[in-house]
């Protein structure tokens, strides 16, 4: 039994996560740490799992995860937090899967433009992985430290990796139009987030400065060996949960839609959570599941991928499953079928 | 021209009331406070209002709504605000309708009881008429101040009074249970609110303790001439807008559905914005309208009502207007179809 | 291995099944039907389960399933079509789990009340058990076919039981106020469930006529070894999934809310997907889940208990795998948690 | 008094067309037919309308809309209808708005490409006047057949004029990703518009071959004297009503989001329902309106832009009066605020 302990329990992404973990045959969750003075049940901050967990949250205190023995640690915390906490557990040896963006971006300059503030932790940011198995799934075994990866990123990244990396289209001209369910903000409330200001409405937010933009660059740019530039536009939906992104770019020479798709599938033939499908995505299709749904096509001399996925499972906690299954040996696929 | 101002221009019912009164070919919106420091364009508020006024919030300032000769001023301020500022309006000769519930309790006993606080106004409370034009109308059009009903008391009242007025039920067995959408509860951002929250679920709330009872029973136990007891339980239900409520109570002697849809009928034989309809209410049908809609039937051996109205229209501003023209001397449907 | 077959794949019932059944470590799903002329693959009827299933549909036909070797035949059937096909099954000694509403009146007579056309296979449906694990869990263990319960009559006898066995009320002034998704109504377009028609509205359906309603009454007076009639209105919310009772009932003697309370913990002791909780229920606690949530309380004299549960879970698919794990010894909560 | 009549009585921008009408201080609404069997009262396919229109509708006769002295017809009916019964009302003088796309494109060969069928009223399709007020008003002011826009097209079109008619853009670079809400698919159930399909998912449609887009191709090459092409992709989001259509372009010169702003001002300056914004749009805002929000910035060197629409409204019934407005010589904005 691998021994965990969450970091930020009262999140949406930490419900989902226990989700998943009470499914796996070896997993205990054995902490769960929340920044609220008062140590409420777990299943008082989530009602849905009552009857289903006992845990208690504590505040975060390094010694008491030592004391019991915790192997691997699900960081839900937010940005700033991660960075200053997760050292700590760290350097005694545990494992982490950091779920905020603090170890995402390679370059500490990037990081401070973006967020505001300077890195504080350049060591294990040199360490980090980037989680995101179709693509780095032999790193994320031995890794330590998994930065997993953005919810929206991994719409574009996945959608757009066959093309960049196979060099076949223009790399400035890719423009990603995503639709995201409001539950992709927290669960803190918000007037923006208020069901009569979002409900039957669809509104875009972060235009030109969403911070998801330099982490879909940066994985991009690897992959094609030159900068990648995204124009990246996310959309607020009224509806709980899904992505949806739809990828325009300018091809470099003529393919047909077959063409592309068998390079799809070829490209993801190993990758269990990858569909390319002939059909139109639809975010339902994926919902509560932990696969992105791709499909892509030619159109008026674009190349078009339509990308779908669970903003909370494959977005955030499926996909950090999914690295905890590399990192400890189990099938990629346990408890996320 | 009335002049009138708009006390607390920053919640979903100034927002209704200006759409309705922008419309109104006898009204000029002379004024909107706001609590806020800043003073904000209305139209930055209310975005959807962008172009069509050009006002400012200001700050309550009594001076200057007498400087601007105000003739209505209607009140959408949080309950205690309203008995705190209104009387510094009244004094000064300003007819009000005040859409909060400070005024609304006859006996401040009670109102202490419910809302936690003493009334602080007994002089005005006094004066103020209920504002329920279908049963107080000739009240109305001779007030200085109006007690803008509450949004579910509205469907209970009108859903029952042919029933109570004319003693065909036992007065002790009513049951309203009632499916409010999410608007009712504000523009203040809460945890229940916020969308991923309440969207895609229903609950009740307020069980046995929601304080539109006591304004319910005040109102049926006038028009049964004794007391009457309701057990209201309201549900939060996943949309904007709208008010179904479902009403049983036990008949006192055997009648007809026919019989009873006659006897509403007759009821409201000369209220425009009541409908008594054979086919079964929607919210739908009355979404963005003043009217409430009304079906009643007997159903094993119970009378059941069924009430259905826009909790922001008919539920507050719609019918704020309509006790504004029956003050004023507007054929009481102007502005409002 | 279990071999199972499900008759009617086509509907969300279905679906659901198949997801909870492809979790199933006893379970191998060996054939679907559909009414389809095409025999399409299950994946293209529900695109969520790509590469999840490569089965496809087949029409109905007794000697495919024969030379299958089917143990057990989930039928998700429309009512009608259940008691036509399923004897066929029967007779060869296949056990039978039926979704359908034909199974679930004992008395023929009123079955053809109810449902508009009589009876044909009065053989079986004497041998029926209905399937509410709770109440009928020895009788299921053995049973050769169970009449799966409906996702409305699951809240209301659940949620009524301890007092009606306990006879705590007065049987006659039972009301089972019915807050319902859409995906309740099925997966055949109707106006009215049009997009457009019901979102952002509710409405009351079947006032005084809903077909569970003789359901639920037959099992409250089973336990109350006296008639019970109830009063059962059913609304449509705009949602997706779930069902929350609001149920109100007169006690024959006063009791307190904790009393009442402990009562239902002991009646549901031993029944582990019953939650007997003492915050307010929502829908969305119960999501996805085979849990009902009651909630007792005392309430102005009244009893009032609100009972949520996911009707396409709880209410269908979840209810009849456990059923099924009772009837192949499997423990109760296989697969469902 | 303007008598009309509305061909294709059941859908929702009828529905929509009747409630502007209604407020119309110089329209009496005359006939209403449909396609329908019976002939059932207007408020009896519109419950909304119950009390307020008392017109039963009609089978489609060319003599009782004669006898009926009708002076404009407003044509909802599908594509296909329209040109097949509206010369019959042309020849005889009435003057008609055409909601539906048969006069929309100039040229039959594209017609026939795109909707599969020839056009079999050139004569008339020669004289129609496409009904964009903002940029063919004069002409709408003397036309005899408006062809009504598209709701996406307008979107596109007055989002994208200031930038074309100016030369501002490379013209084979437009990308217009719209997402609409599920009314504009009409009334009639389908399986992508039952609610438990399309709530809660986000999906595109018609990838590459949506009808709309010769539409706003000839409008936008009629502006720029030259070819224009353009990928346009529609979504089904999970709300009743609204269009959000985001915008790219790549521009031929370098401008600011200020230059560009002040340009776009500049070409609405006369237009009363473009609003040119500097917040982001929101389809919320536009609700119920007939007001188009647009939104321009340069963003990492592309120009983007935002454009939202109540598509009932503004992308048709709204639109329709504020033709029929300038048609027959009110005030452009009579019924429309």
């Amino acid at each position: 039994m691998i021994k965990i302990a969450i970091l930020g329990g009262s999140g949406y992404t930490a419900l989902e996560l226990m989700k998943i973990l009470l499914r796996h045959p070896g997993v205990e969750i054995a902490a769960i740490s929340s920044r609220q003075e008062e140590t409420p049940l777990v299943a008082e901050l989530h009602p849905t799992l009552t009857g289903r967990i006992s845990l208690r949250t504590e505040r975060f205190d390094v010694n008491k995860l030592l004391a019991a023995k915790i192997d691997c640690v699900f960081g839900c915390l937010p940005h700033g937090a991660s960075m200053s906490l997760l050292p700590r557990l760290l350097e005694r040896g545990m494992r982490v899967i950091d779920l905020s963006a603090d170890y995402r971006l390679r370059d500490p300059n990037v990081y401070a433009q973006w967020y505001g503030e300077s890195h504080e932790d350049l060591a294990y940011l040199a360490q980090a992985v980037y989680g995101l198995p179709e693509l780095y799934g032999e790193e994320i075994a031995t890794a330590q430290l998994v930065a997993n990866p953005g919810c929206y990123p991994q719409t574009a990244i996945l959608g757009l990796a066959p093309l960049v990396a196979g060099r076949l289209i223009e790399l400035d001209t890719i423009i990603v139009d995503s639709k995201s369910g409001v539950s992709g903000a927290g669960r803190s409330p918000k007037l923006t987030t208020h069901f009569p200001e979002c409900n039957e409405s669809v509104s875009a937010y972060s235009v030109g400065n969403h911070r998801h933009t330099p982490e879909i660059e940066q994985t991009l740019s690897d992959l094609a060996g030159s900068a990648v530039r995204v124009l990246f536009t996310p959309h607020l939906i009224p509806m709980d949960r899904g992505i949806f992104s739809t990828i325009y770019a300018t091809p470099l020479r003529s393919h047909s839609t077959t063409e592309l798709r068998d390079l799809y599938k070829e490209f993801y033939a190993n990758a269990p959570f990858v569909r390319v499908i002939p059909h139109l995505p639809a975010t339902k299709y994926t919902f509560d599941t932990n696969f992105i749904d791709l499909h892509v096509q030619v159109v008026r001399d674009r190349v078009l991928v339509l990308a779908a996925e669970d903003n909370l499972i494959r977005g955030a906690s499926g996909v950090a499953v999914q690295n905890f299954n590399r990192m400890f040996g189990f099938d990629e696929r346990t408890a996320l079928l």
